[in-house]
């Protein structure tokens, strides 16, 4: 088990700067926090990080690490401090290999999300999705970034269950999926009623961003155009919220 | 239109501790931020404060107040900052008077919180319970501050259109409830599947702390022991979440 105690440790360093989308992407590496995050990735784990005084605690993960060949560092608080992004750190994280992304998305029932900016509401759509049982997810531009830790925190864990494409271009990438056959669903002012015009065959429910909705590129390529309805006076929902009331309501059509 | 250019002064300084629950508690005032958010509070405002150089912006704001008798303040942007919480201030806000409560709720649809303390959740789901045409909402004790800065930005204006009870004991507000003709819908591990329970008359659905779910004492209330089902890997949804899609589908069941 190798130790770090300095700051200034050029590994220390390099963790510490995976905070930074761009480090993130140079190095393909990106942190993973908490005990029950990391008891998750511990299958794609790179290396295992355990504050002093904790290998005890953490024994069982260190010894699972430890058989894949995945390295393990023991660090004193401060370097911990300086590499978490937690507000209370649980004492443990690890690296991981952000996956390849499939070079398709199958399954009946997909999550598109465009240009969603807050990283708690792309986490929280994640998780929503797998709870119902979709299968995948597709980041047009715009939106937090999937490995930044806000975003992993807001998944619970889902990041490592549902299969994720990110795209540049968001609008030929459903132009795709039309013509492989999904439906493509999207809320916006003036559409048809949610409930009834929710797509039953395969299909791509797309979310928009929390200001500005599905950018028109995007809804041109949309075969649904909905609405959920609003009874009462509030003009609008979280859009983490809607989504799930959405997403939820797809995957009862699926059974 | 009085002016104030010191944080020291008192008005200054008893708008400043409005951002705590005990002096919210003590003066039955708390404080309303950004534009759109005072417009809907109008009505209800006490004092008006705008900041200076932006008196023409929101004239016609400061015409209305000015003609129900409400006090306008002019303050410098070091006294908004002070007073404000958000993180950049769009140069207004207000004093709204606490609104005395319902002695009791009516109507067919009430959502009721038992220990949800993150404010962002509290807000969402008020915001959401409006959209859903809800009736009315109660908030049992440990709940996150109904009139904080960061609850009510989440309800989004949804504050001043769903009447609210607080109440201390939870489980005997709902044991009244009940004797009123309301079903008490929970959701907890191992209940009926959510969509083939869910009750249809008159009912409270109770959405439990983020952390420990509904407590016994409130679970032992309940007519209806209901669960989300969970068809992926995931082994909860976002507390707001949960709430949003329990809240649009009984919603449905009115129509």
């Amino acid at each position: 088990m190798k130790e770090i105690r300095s700051i200034h440790n050029p590994t220390a360093q390099m963790l510490r700067d995976l905070k930074n989308a761009k480090a993130r992407r140079e190095t393909g590496l990106f942190v993973v926090e908490g005990a029950k995050m990391v008891e998750e990735a511990l299958p794609l784990c790179r290396t295992l990080v355990v504050e002093d005084g904790r290998e005890s605690e953490y024994a069982a993960m260190i010894a699972a690490a430890d058989e894949q060949g995945c390295e393990v560092l023991l660090v004193s608080e401060p370097v911990m401090q300086a590499i978490s992004t937690a507000k209370s750190s649980q004492g443990i994280l690890c690296t991981t290999m952000i996956p390849k992304e499939p070079e398709q998305l199958t399954g009946r029932r997909i999550v598109a999300l465009d240009g969603v900016q807050d990283p708690g509401n792309v986490g929280t759509i994640l998780r929503t999705a797998d709870a119902a049982g979709f299968d995948g997810a597709i980041l047009g531009a715009g939106c937090a970034s999937l490995y930044g830790p806000k975003t992993l925190r807001a998944t619970m864990g889902s990041i490592f269950r549902v299969p994720v494409r990110q795209v540049d271009d968001l609008a030929a990438e459903l132009e795709t999926m039309k013509a492989r056959g999904y439906a493509v669903a999207v809320t916006e002012l003036g559409g048809e009623d949610f409930y009834v015009g929710c797509p039953r065959g395969n299909a791509v429910l797309v979310i928009g961003s929390e200001g500005q909705g599905v950018s028109s590129a995007v809804s041109k390529q949309a075969t649904h155009h909905l609405t959920l309805p609003m009874r009462g006076g509030a003009e609008s929902l979280n859009a983490a919220v809607a989504a799930g009331i959405m997403i939820y309501e797809m995957a009862r059509e699926t059974v």
